[in-house]
């Protein structure tokens, strides 16, 4: 089972999610994916799961919860793919790794007898999350959790405009070292024309596509295809985000020669 | 076995408590409840090991350390009680959970033997508390750590002031959300008579009781019975500690009608 | 498995580690000893180490990566000493936790077939240490993994200078709670002659040595021999660095009488 949340570290809200699935699965590992997503920030969940999810052994449950909505009448999903299991709310947290799967049906959450009770309303994290993922870990029947349903609420992905030349997409994540990434990943690249390439923002040219981070000087900022599979900016050695006051949502154009 | 320190994640501190757990027992799994309790504030630690103790398996280790008076005279415990097993300094940290748990015992910890050697005088979590709740998971009698005792320190819990159609007390824990947690239980507030309650602080009416966050427009102040059972003010999708300008402390009036 | 990075607990890094491992060595466990070693610092990642590792079990595969250098020249090794196996790129990070421990081999980390595919030029931590770890928890010979090597790289320990009646060393650590950790061990000090001693800062006496950190009086600095086995500095109920502005570097000073 792996967690993603944006419920932090600081309290005993990750701890008390393990208790839970620790009483219904006591075999079950539990690996954090990292719960310190911006409170609330569903395409920081979002992406940080898609950019995680496949480096995990076949079966894993992955539960992600960024629920700002928790207590209303969002609705809560489980879905299996050809590889995993994924559960959450359904506002679109799951949406963008879920695109990459292989899907093979989506399931309402609403049987309680798999709830944890008394069911509070502002923690589904524990009372209903944890509870499912658990039992699913345990080889619960998915459909024994609630009916069929055809589709989830999916995230729009940033527009990706291409010419022959050129590609512009936006930036989607900031990690911890301050590299900056993009929703233009490497199937997306690969595609244009050219064998040289930079990166421009705000309509200058900023940087050369390079493979690593090295590959320019010091405190120079470089243009690498990242290990999550998209390109990011990074400065060597230094905080792309911060010295080049770029963040998520700023624009990029990658044009080759 | 789960562990609750102010030990912070950013040294190794609890690492290495890890490290002397599974070295005396292998197969024990561990979990963090938080490791992020404010450097010596024993009543933060005391509240949070409250709120989640019970969503785990009956014979789980908890095991809470927050613990200032390390080095000194202050004594350390083990408690038995019908449910679980809590290890920790006998400063109170303990205390608030065990109010709420039946005890079937009180020991010392007392048996150099089974504590690490050598044994430092600044840092117990490692040399008795972990070694201490590895021994008690692997099945050790209590009674083997040292003598029986009759009580432990316990914390005051802040006092709460009662008439017919009020009840006040006051703030006890902020999370990571900004919520601000009280110290008054769902018992509590429904010994009170009325069908709807408002919030107040410094005498002026702040806000209504309400089933959940939602229940206001965004930005708007709420008061719910939180998830850990306790009355709880939070802003709909903002940060009440910050913008009502709360803290551990601040008194709570809820008023009937 | 034991995972000391600069990765942080923000990003999703250390997670897919985590699943690289438990997909090539699903039984193993894994212990967090740090993360948030400041980014690109190596010293403070082998101090760290140091620090840390002898508490766990005979066997465990260490794991550091703070690895500036990744996708440049650096070489990776795998060590096998009388009691661990560390894991980690060769630019140091090991270095202070293997002087103190009894080699046997040092094997650079050459062969593809135990890396993950594609390798990223980025992101060695879950392309080549995780999965080598995890090969080595399970019993792989050491030697499958590349071509013996004579030494790895060392870094410097802070000089250390002694006279009959005072040692000179310097400030190597800052943790949570503000305590200095100087790289003065037991054994240097005690090799001094003096049954009392006091800590000199910037030429000026600072505070006594003394058994625990309630030797002083409240807000009072003092010099104990911490449960890392090095000389600290703390100020009892207070933060030594801040208070006493000392930092990694800044030279301490002991005089004995």
């Amino acid at each position: 089972v792996t967690l993603l949340t944006d419920f932090g570290t600081v309290d005993w809200f990750v701890g008390v999610m393990k208790g839970v699935i620790a009483t219904i699965a006591p075999t079950s590992s539990i690996v954090d994916l990292t719960h310190q997503i911006p409170p609330g920030d569903i395409r920081a969940g979002a992406f940080a799961l898609t950019a995680s999810c496949r480096f995990f052994p076949r079966g894993t449950v992955h539960v992600a919860v960024v629920d700002p909505g928790v207590g209303s009448d969002r609705k809560a999903i489980a879905v299996q793919t050809a590889d995993y299991l994924f559960v959450g709310p359904d506002n679109g947290v799951l949406s963008w790794a879920l695109q990459r799967e292989s899907i093979r049906s989506i399931h309402a959450l609403e049987n309680k007898a798999r709830f944890l009770k008394p069911l509070s309303r502002t923690f589904h994290g524990r009372d209903i999350f944890a509870p499912v993922a658990a039992h699913l870990s345990r080889g619960l029947a998915i459909e024994k959790l609630g009916p069929d349903r055809n589709d989830f609420v999916r995230l729009e992905w940033p527009q990706i405009r291409r010419t022959e030349r050129t590609v512009r997409g936006e930036i989607i994540y900031v990690d911890r070292f301050g590299n900056v990434i993009t929703n233009l990943d490497a199937a997306t690249l690969s595609a244009s024309k050219g064998t040289r390439a930079h990166v421009f923002t705000r309509g200058k040219r900023l940087c050369p596509l390079a493979p690593f981070y090295q590959s320019v000087g010091r405190d120079k900022p470089v243009g690498v295809l990242g290990s999550s599979g998209f390109l990011e900016i990074a400065v060597n050695d230094g905080n792309a985000s911060k010295q080049l006051k770029l963040g998520v949502g700023s624009k990029v154009e990658v044009r080759f020669q």
